[in-house]
């Protein structure tokens, strides 16, 4: 087996060690806004993969008080919060222990509520200079690739490791690539009071965080995660030449449905801005992987894409109106 | 056993005795937009009662392309499209019967492709006139709680089928209380460029369903239909007193993240349209029921907005620039 020398973060290493003597059956990704979006890639790993575990995704407190009656001992719990204070994260790991389940956090707080609350923690690192291996979306395909390989004995762990060592610099030569872009599009779109977002397959959960974790949070600007496949059963009665769209071309198996919304948005849409993973240099990316890896490319590069809208705009990503500001 | 006595529709029950000698593990809820919306109640159903069997829901393309792993022999796959013309729909039958999955088509049209490419065929009926039992809705809970029953023995499939039966006397009741607040929510909102809807629970699809095919689809209204859990991680920013929001009350178990969502939109926002199931006359639903219920009256009452908003804003809802009249 190749899994015991696939170098990964010590402390995912110690949460795979300890599902060696476990019998998990199902997993739960649990977490808000943000540090939600980056499980939808996580999920569709799973369903592409798994061949006996199940799993589901939940806003935290939807997780609480939804229940899932299949949650217990058989069940890993995988939660994520920058901060570990989230209230209803930390709760939901409380929750989840209380009936059993095998709680892992991951957080950038490893004294947090959120990792106090948890049976493992996995640390992860948070902002541009920090190295793709390290963050949130690195750390958690760590855990998930580790996961199928110590519960399923898939053999895609080491493949998806090294894929994750060598992201830094597809990353770097991505927002390269994009740089003029980003530009672009901030000019193009400072003005707009709605974008909107589309994607299907693991790179929704990075259209979805772009709409309401920058556009709407962080902008205030109206916004909508569009699925690229429901985009033709309603949706897409709303394009026209005035309404922006930002949509996401990956490279996995869903690739044909964002190519059909983009191509029909193409022709009765004018303000549209396509982040194609296929345009990218994906040197040192396992060519099994790169479906998997272009969400976290596209999110990179989405994230470049705020920084410029920010600045045009004259409106600090970090600026809010109630967020840490009000009760609530 | 109450599951033989149970008065379903004769064509459920023939699927409910197909499925007696299958040994089904998983279910897969498969549709598209409107169709696709009706079924995330049922996803909450199986969430809370399902001891075994595990339960996705994907667009109709997305499920085809994803291609999850576990479909095959011991699924269950639920599609439903009203004229079964739905490409990506039918498509998802064939699909799902190549893998070895027992595929249920629920449709208006029994002779469509989508019911010549399943297994079986549960014909539903549609129009303001006829009886809640007998829709799309109805007849999906009377499949799911029937399916609980067979597979599981869940004790709950006689309450749901005689709360459905119950159910159009409910429909009426809240048609005719809401009516007047329809009318001027209306009048309120024929200008808003912008309409966003929230939800959780059950109740999510139909936030849903308003959002993506009465608002973006029918009226070429912006919108989103934001999660009440999601809420306070992102999309809250946007709330202000122009901001219009449809927040829907649901009375199943996550009803605590709607009222919190709509405490705080209170707080800051003027624009707020309130459907609460409490104030529903719920004679003859099963009390364990009414959570699972509410959603059914929820939607039921949002076309009843959607007609007045139509007349409104002279904008009829059969009114379409780009579906059914272009290629996509």
């Amino acid at each position: 087996m190749s899994r015991t020398v696939v170098n990964v973060k010590s402390d995912v290493q110690a949460v795979l060690n300890e599902l060696e003597n476990k019998n998990i059956r199902n997993i739960f990704f649990v977490a808000c806004g943000g540090s939600s979006a980056i499980m939808y890639p996580a999920k569709y790993v799973l369903d592409r993969e798994a061949t006996t575990l199940t799993s589901d995704l939940y806003s935290s407190n939807e997780f609480i008080h939804r229940n899932p009656r299949q949650l217990g001992k058989e069940s890993l719990v995988i939660l994520c919060s920058m901060s570990g204070t989230t209230p209803e994260t930390a709760e939901a790991a409380t929750f989840a222990k209380s009936k059993g389940a095998y709680a892992v956090a991951l957080t950038n707080e490893p004294t947090s509520p959120l990792a106090q609350n948890a049976d493992s923690v996995i640390k992860y690192e948070w902002g541009n200079d920090v190295d793709a291996f390290e963050t949130n979306l690195g750390v958690l395909y760590q855990l998930v690739f580790g996961v199928l390989s110590v519960v399923e004995n898939n053999g895609k762990f080491a493949k998806a490791v090294s894929s994750l060592e060598n992201l830094q610099s597809v990353y770097e030569k991505a927002l390269q690539y994009e740089k003029e872009n980003a530009r672009k599009y901030a000019e193009a779109n400072k003005e707009e009071p709605v974008i909107y977002t589309m994607a299907s397959g693991a790179n929704y959960g990075a259209a979805y965080s772009f709409s309401i974790c920058i556009l709407m949070e962080m902008q205030w600007i109206h916004s909508h995660a569009i699925h690229a496949g429901e985009y033709f059963h309603g949706p897409f009665e709303i394009i026209d030449e005035n309404v922006p769209f930002m949509i996401l071309l990956g490279l996995d198996e869903t690739r044909p449905l964002e190519e059909r919304a983009l191509s029909f948005s193409k022709r009765y849409g004018k303000k549209l801005t396509v982040l194609d993973a296929k345009e990218y240099d994906l040197s040192g990316i396992d060519e099994e992987m790169k479906g998997y890896i272009a969400p976290l490319i596209l999110n990179r590069v989405l994230r470049q894409y705020a920084e410029e809208l920010a600045e045009a705009r004259n409106h600090p990503l970090s600026k809010r109106r109630y967020m840490w500001k009000v009760e609530y």
